[in-house]
């Protein structure tokens, strides 16, 4: 008998549920559009889906359990919503214990940029390594971090916040409290917050044309006017570079992976972003210039003969749907994390 | 039999062997004033000492390997010192080998401020505790990370350079070819740097009167009149506090670990720098707030039930030279950096 698992991608905006085969194959998708600030009727919401998917497939597959990605940080131990800025009203939400009392099938949490990462180790841009991490560009900035395999949570379950590391210590605010993180340089909601600063400095004709004429302005709409060449679209997209290459900088001088993957909707962007987010890395990682020059007559490879990577995500918006559904067919971390036995 | 093995601690400056017992006792240390430049001369020296400890102490006791710590970043898989800004004309110079060769007995290089978190752990600030990150704040800022026990050295052994985490992008240029580096605002190196910016500004009087009175005007002059009240050397150390504050969020943000240790020299000034820097963490990580914060009414745990420690180091100037003996007798950790089977 085959096994399958239940994957969930809590979104700020969207609740998504898929079947997945132990293979990494989506069987069956299902997609609610979700009021988020409903908290209980999304949690009903969810059962349902989990409930309807799992009798299809218990019919020829064994359920493995079910996988929960969720925009926040998470208690590992416990299985609580500690914190969320896009989920308001979910603070202290015993998330696991909520879905596992209403189905009676294991319930293993993860923050929605670990089971990303986990969905990209599994079957997109880190296949085959070890060691990774993956920053989630979307409406915030999520991070995941996999060490020798499995999601790193630190002390408190709460590791991976790459999109809190500091930019600019006197820069902008962030829901996190702090001020100057990567968020808020790197994210959708960024890129439209400086479209607008741009536009209200006078300084970005193009912009402001593009956002009277278009009530679902976004980043999207900056970034197809970076790539037409607009200078102001382009300058923000500099600045989305810029942060991105500071931030994983700090991360290459500290942990020294093989691999680092962007993903997320911003990534999309990537050909406006990506050339300077790495003249950036060069400038601050002397690790990053020494693992990725190749010295004059050499062979092609690097001086320390092993290369950081740094590369887009290829699973888009299933990332976390699939790396969610990842999380009951990892015995080892299963362990590690689930509060029920498996 | 006893084991003991021997610990090298290769400094910018001097050059410390010592016969290190399984406990960790120091049975005998030696110390010789180094000539850093004269590598061959430094070796030979190195390799003296060692002979004369092992010969002595073989008598009666079993000897694990040799353990050297090297201020530099090393190629673990070679044993090759790849770059170090304070031992010049060393770069790509095989010094497992070069010692082995002399010696006949295994050798386990490391990183300096790598040892030095090892020794913490064994015997300092971290015993008991399996993650952890130690920053060694000296002629530099050097750091060692160690994650489930074993350090943790990264794709091509470079990982730990939290000196290096950028703090200000536009800031100070540093050696290793960026700016803004922590080392640049937290070192001995820093502090005598911003404290002659200081008295060059003209607004720093005291400062200058001890410089005019002191020719070995240095980073503890600094320190001894920021104690005594001046307002020039606090605020100096006002700003090695910011730096430290800053690099830590970002560790804690991303690594979520228990315990961050602060040696090196410069940790002698720990009570005129260590309220800023506890301050500015509660400015810039959540994490550290939520697992340091004691909610109202509770009973003096964290809301997280975790407790982020950020603590002084106990070894002292011993630390590297005590963690470099540990890692002949780490079987774990020697099997995977030394190239002689053991």
């Amino acid at each position: 008998m085959n096994q399958f698992a239940i994957g969930v991608d809590l979104g700020g905006t969207s609740l998504r549920i898929a079947a997945v085969e132990s293979s990494g194959k989506i069987l069956e998708k299902i997609t609610t559009g979700t009021e988020v600030a409903r908290r209980d009727r999304v949690i009903d919401e969810m059962c349902d889906a989990v409930r309807t998917l799992a009798s299809k497939y218990r019919a020829t597959d064994e359920l493995a359990g079910i996988g929960v990605g969720v925009p926040g940080i998470i208690d590992m131990a416990t299985g609580m919503l500690r914190w969320s800025p896009n989920l308001p009203g979910w603070q202290d939400y015993p998330v696991r214990e909520e879905i596992e009392g209403r189905i009676g099938t294991p319930v293993f949490l993860e923050n929605d940029a670990n089971a990303a990462a986990l969905g990209e180790k599994w079957l997109g841009a880190a296949v085959g390594v070890d060691d990774m991490c993956m920053l989630t560009l979307g409406t915030g900035v999520g991070g995941g971090l996999v060490l020798e395999g499995r999601i790193w949570h630190g002390m408190a379950g709460m590791a991976g916040e790459v999109g809190h590391t500091n930019i600019d210590p006197d820069g902008v605010p962030c829901g996190c409290g702090s001020r100057g993180c990567l968020e808020q340089y790197a994210s959708a909601t960024a890129i439209k917050r400086m479209a607008l600063e741009a536009i209200a400095s006078g300084k970005a004709p193009e912009l402001a044309r593009a956002m009277s004429q278009d009530p679902e302005f976004s980043s999207k709409v900056v970034h197809q006017m970076a790539s037409e060449g607009d200078a102001a679209a382009r300058a923000i997209f500099h600045r989305v570079g810029t942060a991105l290459g500071i931030a994983l900088a700090d991360l290459i001088n500290v942990l020294d992976l093989p691999t680092y993957v962007i993903g997320g909707g911003v990534a999309a962007a990537w050909d406006t972003f990506a050339p300077t987010m790495l003249e950036t890395l060069k400038r601050y990682s002397y690790i990053y210039r020494v693992t990725t020059a190749t010295p004059p007559g050499g062979d092609g490879a690097s001086r320390s003969g092993k290369k950081t990577v740094i590369t887009r995500a290829l699973l888009g918006s299933d990332a976390g749907l699939i790396g969610a559904s990842r999380l009951p067919m990892m015995p080892e971390h299963a362990k590690r994390v689930s509060g029920v036995d498996v």
